[in-house]
């Protein structure tokens, strides 16, 4: 009998297709590790030597010697573009449109064009989430910008066109609709029981132990109630921010060190899969609120979604997630 | 500049990316009409002779000679079965879960192989828009179903596992949150305005004239405004209805007629694209709606949506619709 979950934070309905059951061992196909990438590619615009490439830099980290180990740059196709007012037209009283406006950077995460999320150090990652961090403060003080995006294509079919190991991070001008609707959820549950739906998800996440990845002293890692696809994961910090732009430097190593143990479980036990991880976080000019908690989203792009799942938004999961998290915990 | 578009009736924000603008001449890749399909396989489930591989027929149509041209299966793997009650459960006072009923139904389209939308008599058309009629309002009488979603894969980049000619259509025990959002920003449109959104669209699109691909007696069918992918199309029936199970014998007719030629055209324009194609309606009991107005939205598979679509809901288009739209009206 299929089973038909809905996830607590964001209301979606997910049908759990166990009559399709597949073992987690089934998605373990292609082994994309064993793809040999140089340590570095001269015609890679992200590489040392090629700095002029891109467009100038935005920030970068640098090592005892001079070089450096992290560059953020805008993006040089980027979809939005900082010149511009964020201003609504309509077009005929029914049409409404507005001008690109945004800002569109490229954290060229290592000069090492082979690397991996899953493959790095701590004090690398610790390098990587920190300017993250640094981008997001940085983006919110433009009022004109809303939500501040930070996200990453792990391999081609999750749509990355560069190999070099690279986040993207996109300010938007307006909240997003679908973002609106999961502040929406969360909004409404905290009415409901005066308490952070995310929070409680941690709570009843420990309790429950059976989609728990890492229960680390500061953060959560979990395969979710509902996961819309196999390996869906969620790093959850225990401490309640609303924002990214919140956390504090020893809050951001701790969040390396889990991010890194739990990529490094992706990478090992299904042989670098194609993912897309996204960073949750209220709009710009809501920090400090009570209903909404940031978290890390992980999703894996080990299935198509088809017709049912573009025309209703409830995804078919054919794996468990606590047979997932079982097989995350043991590797 | 880039440019940003609200879909006036879901309300949906759409980057248009005009910096790394295409042509809709580049998305005609691979040829997929080249890859030679022969007209009876007979390890094909869905062929003549295999009858048996598929459970027990829920209908067919046939020929004078009493062969059948169309038959509608269960799916074997069922995501949804039709056994058991549509109750709500709370583990834990947290989680939320049902039994996964529901049905799910496969439409099998012709009893030849090696055939795709695109290929089809308008007669042929004609008998599968009508069965789906058929399945829609016969799976309306069961009132554990709430949404009747009618849908089709066609080729592998868009889900497709079996090449066989079918449609499915999927009954579901609860409105996804996914379509009551988009019921929602149809209603508003109506509390605001006093009109169904869409009728207002189909208006303002005929006006507008740059986005109209064709434009038929009772049917329209566009690019729409915020098309969210490269030659996202939709067809609209002029006719208010609020539900697929209302339409009538002789719109059917018309209907398919419309279906085929813009399938044609995406077939022979596009070398038959990898596309998703759903039926929107409104949900089963909400008949005769005002504010409702069902259409098809055909959604190709052309790029490959990354972190920031998931993360956001916001997609971004690299094509202009007004540029698909001129390109589709010339083929």
């Amino acid at each position: 009998m299929p089973e038909i979950r809905q996830n607590p934070a964001t209301k979606e309905w997910v049908i759990i297709a166990t009559e399709r059951a597949k073992r987690p061992e089934d998605f373990l196909k292609d082994d994309a590790r064993a793809i040999e990438l140089p340590k570095h590619d001269e015609d890679c615009p992200f590489c040392t030597g090629n700095e002029k490439l891109t467009p100038p830099e935005i920030m970068s980290k640098k090592t005892k010697n001079g070089d450096w180990s992290l560059r953020v740059v805008p993006n040089k196709f980027a979809a939005l573009v900082p010149e511009g007012e964020a201003v609504r037209e309509e077009d005929s009283d029914f049409f409404r449109s507005m001008e690109g406006v945004g800002q569109h950077e490229v954290v060229i995460e290592t000069p090492v064009h082979n690397l991996s999320f899953g493959q790095y150090s701590d004090r690398k990652m610790t390098e990587i989430v920190t300017a993250f961090r640094e981008r997001y403060v940085d983006l919110t003080k433009d009022e004109r910008f809303k939500l501040i995006k930070i996200f990453r294509n792990n391999g081609k079919a999750a749509g990355t066109s560069l190999e070099h190991p690279h986040s993207q991070i996109v300010a938007t001008p307006v909240v997003p609709l679908h973002i609106r609707h999961r502040l929406e959820a969360a909004t409404r549950y905290y009415d409901d029981h005066g308490a952070c739906v995310f929070c409680r998800m941690i709570e009843m996440e420990i309790k429950e132990k059976s989609r728990v990845v890492i229960d680390d002293d500061r953060f959560l890692v979990i395969e979710p109630f509902a996961a819309r696809v196999p390996f869906e994961t969620w790093v959850l910090p225990k401490e309640h921010r609303a924002t990214y732009g919140e956390v504090n430097n020893s809050e951001l190593k701790d969040f390396a060190r889990v991010l890194n143990r739990v990529s490094e479980k992706l990478y090992r036990g299904l042989s670098n899969p194609a993912y897309n991880l996204v960073i949750r976080t209220a709009p710009s000019g809501e920090e400090g609120e009570e209903y909404y908690h940031w978290h890390v989203q992980i999703i894996p792009r080990l299935t198509t979604p088809a017709g049912f799942e573009l025309g209703t938004g409830v995804y078919i999961n054919t794996t468990l997630p606590e047979a997932t998290a079982k097989f995350l915990r043991s590797v």
